[in-house]
């Protein structure tokens, strides 16, 4: 009974999740923003990925930053030295990701008008955040090779449901007992279609294909 | 409304779940037989170490292991080529984090007066295992160095209700960005009381203090 109860109560939180979710969607199309849900294990290195993002293509995009967290603003301070807009900082207290609730409050905070991209950085979590619509248009999953290659395989839903990986830390190859075939084999296994996109962010050329990537995912407005 | 009613469900099922982790602890105190709940990040090496340490240690342990997975079996099948003894295998079918429920029918299945020590492998998830008791007596966080220092603070609750820490992979040490010392910083702020423990599994002697604390886990039993 208990279990079925608490099914019952999880789905319609998660189809009310849905409904704000549609929400954010409409309101970033009207806008013709769009909008990257980053996801990843703890330390997988979305922060630091933010950061370089910030600071090297300033002169190129307007980037709106949310980010999430459990129970610090850790993630937003490193990210406002990097920026001159205000970053969104939510946090959760206690939860283990973003919910559409809360991003629908960060927009209200954010001038879209003068945005080319918003980047929503969810809390460092491989299960939960998969079953939360957001209302991003793209989601991408960092994957660091400090983690083995088998984490697509052991949590599916999350790369079922991305778009595009980007591996990290590419860096610590040579030190590392990681096979990049063997991990390249199990993403596909178990989502064909992922664009899968290599990183350094402690190398000055390591996040050139991400910044090709943002760039593209960044359309130029039609005018109005 | 909606938030309230989740809410009251959740504690709900926690309690609940608290009154089986108190069966577990009450079962395996009649057995003498103490319990260790790993958790971590996802790819923070809790299966590495468990791998080394059910080969090195079989001479001198009899060691139990239950080990949870959100899909797959590849942890069990990878800690199954190590031990003479059956794993017990959970997989939580998308769930974040393995319950008290799950470790009862898992002891069901393990004689414990052939065992020393049980090991439980929990979800890789550095928030919501945090929430649920499963009726160990010690509660350790792995914390992989390649995470950055930060994580204590950025996840404090898995850190304030763990017994032990064990920093993963130390051999990265040279090739990463990680201040030792703010990690221990980082830690003793959110927990004053934690043990920590250095290890890193690819090195010959870089277990040996694990070991250590896992002989002294492992008191031996009084005659019945």
């Amino acid at each position: 009974m208990m279990a079925v109860r608490t099914i019952e109560v999880r789905e319609r939180v998660l189809a009310k999740n849905d409904e704000l979710a549609a929400q954010v969607r409409a309101r970033l199309a009207a806008a013709r923003v769009p909008a990257i849900n980053l996801m990843s294990s703890p330390g997988a290195g979305k922060t630091t990925l933010l950061e370089r993002t910030l600071t090297d293509l300033a002169a190129d995009l307007s980037l709106a930053v949310v980010t999430g967290d459990v129970q610090t603003h850790n993630d937003a301070d490193r990210l406002a030295r990097h920026t001159d807009r205000l970053v969104q900082a939510v946090v959760t207290n206690g939860a283990c990701h973003l919910d559409a609730r809360q991003i629908l409050t960060a927009l209200d905070a954010i001038d879209l008008a003068s945005t080319d991209l918003v980047f929503i950085e969810n809390v460092g979590n491989l299960v939960c955040p998969a079953s939360w619509d957001l209302g991003e248009n793209t989601r991408v999953v960092l994957f660091s090779i400090t983690e083995g290659e088998d984490k697509p395989v052991k949590y599916p839903k999350m790369f079922q449901q991305a778009d595009t990986v980007v591996l990290t830390k590419l860096d610590l190859l040579p030190h590392v007992p990681f096979r990049l075939d063997q991990a390249m084999a199990c993403l596909r296994r178990v989502n064909p279609y992922l664009d899968v996109i290599s990183t350094s962010a402690l190398t000055p050329d390591g996040v050139r294909p991400w910044y090709d990537f943002v760039r593209a995912e960044a359309r130029p407005k039609s005018p109005r």
